[in-house]
């Protein structure tokens, strides 16, 4: 069975940023605030930092859940796991997550300054240089025969749509929300039509769930 | 964690039938068309019947593959296992899904008239006579924490809602199947707002979805 390459729940502004500017350890997002980013996935019951009982379960919770679904390895750029540029200053860094990262697999980190592996709880994160062919053979060679999740952020997706190296894409679009400027996805889904089949799925929260598949 | 009682992918004609009038072994919905019924989920990547590459994987196929998330047993009423009516004649029959069901767990099938149970691949079938209430008791516990498919028909659904035993609900409404007459699950939607939650979700594939949860 094939192994897809998987872009999931991926939030972006409704003018196709996925993080705002000036990323620091206090604004992972940069200007862009992430709590009206996943306003939608953090109102679902099955959100993974849910704190309280109750949540919805209607249409967008059928994506948080689907987060983790067959999927063995995630690989991610660089800005998502941390705000750190150039050299390791500080290996006691660990990412943004704590002690329970929700990813609970292998992630494959993005960065040409390579660190030495380390596991938190049942997430263990490599620190790898390479284009992204050769780090999705890793990725899919941990994955042991499960699919591989793109976690983001947008460049490490545009780098990725570009190799043509992605199966599907998740997408919530957050009309709400414009940053004006920040790390960008797209200036129009549009774009992606010509490798892409794509359903628009309105949400009730708002939300505007876009679906691409390989033609 | 609370087990749930989940209806999920159960199909209806845009008149609110779950099945048509005269089933038997060759018509198992009666004088409903199955592929009808279920054509937008035979369309998905996700199928478990599925015997060609390809598939569709836009929002349809989040609600096929989400069949399984979590399920640890699910409840049946006789008639979505065999046509038979009365004492069982004939105990050859196993159900209308050959020697590989898309159970993969025990199975509760309610039925007046007991039966032993047998092992088809990793789908055990049990025959329960019972009240709602006892035979979800035997399904929970079975499930080993893990939540309780309520798998139809409608009218088993039905018993189930009468007793208020059921937490989630995922109706695909299929609105170019008009039956007439047959197993009814509701006149309206619209029924169900006073206990539930309800998301009405259009698919592109022509389907409604109707997404119920608890208030």
């Amino acid at each position: 069975m094939h192994q897809l390459v998987k872009v999931q729940n991926f939030a972006v502004s409704g003018d196709g940023f996925g993080a705002g500017e000036g990323q620091s350890r206090e604004r992972p997002f940069g200007h862009a605030d992430p709590g009206s980013m996943f306003a939608w996935a953090g109102a679902t019951a099955s959100w993974p930092n849910r704190t309280d009982p109750g949540g919805s379960r209607g249409l967008d919770d059928y994506f948080t859940r689907d987060f983790a679904h067959n999927i063995g390895a995630e690989i991610m750029g660089r800005n998502k796991f941390g705000p750190q540029r150039g050299p390791w200053q500080d290996h006691d860094w660990r990412g943004w997550w704590g002690g329970e990262p929700p990813f609970h697999t292998p992630v494959f980190v993005l960065t040409h300054h390579p660190r030495p592996s380390f596991t938190l709880s049942d997430t263990t994160f490599h620190f790898v240089d390479g284009d992204p062919a050769t780090v999705l053979a890793q990725a899919r060679e941990a994955a042991q025969g499960r699919d591989v999740r793109l976690g983001g952020g947008a460049t490490t997706i545009r780098e990725f749509l570009d190799a043509d190296l992605v199966d599907t894409m998740h997408v919530a679009v957050v009309p709400a929300v414009q940053l004006g400027a920040g790390v960008r996805l797209w200036v129009s889904p549009d774009e992606l039509l010509d490798r892409f089949h794509l359903e628009v799925v309105p949400s009730p929260s708002g939300v505007i769930h876009h679906l691409f598949w390989r033609r």
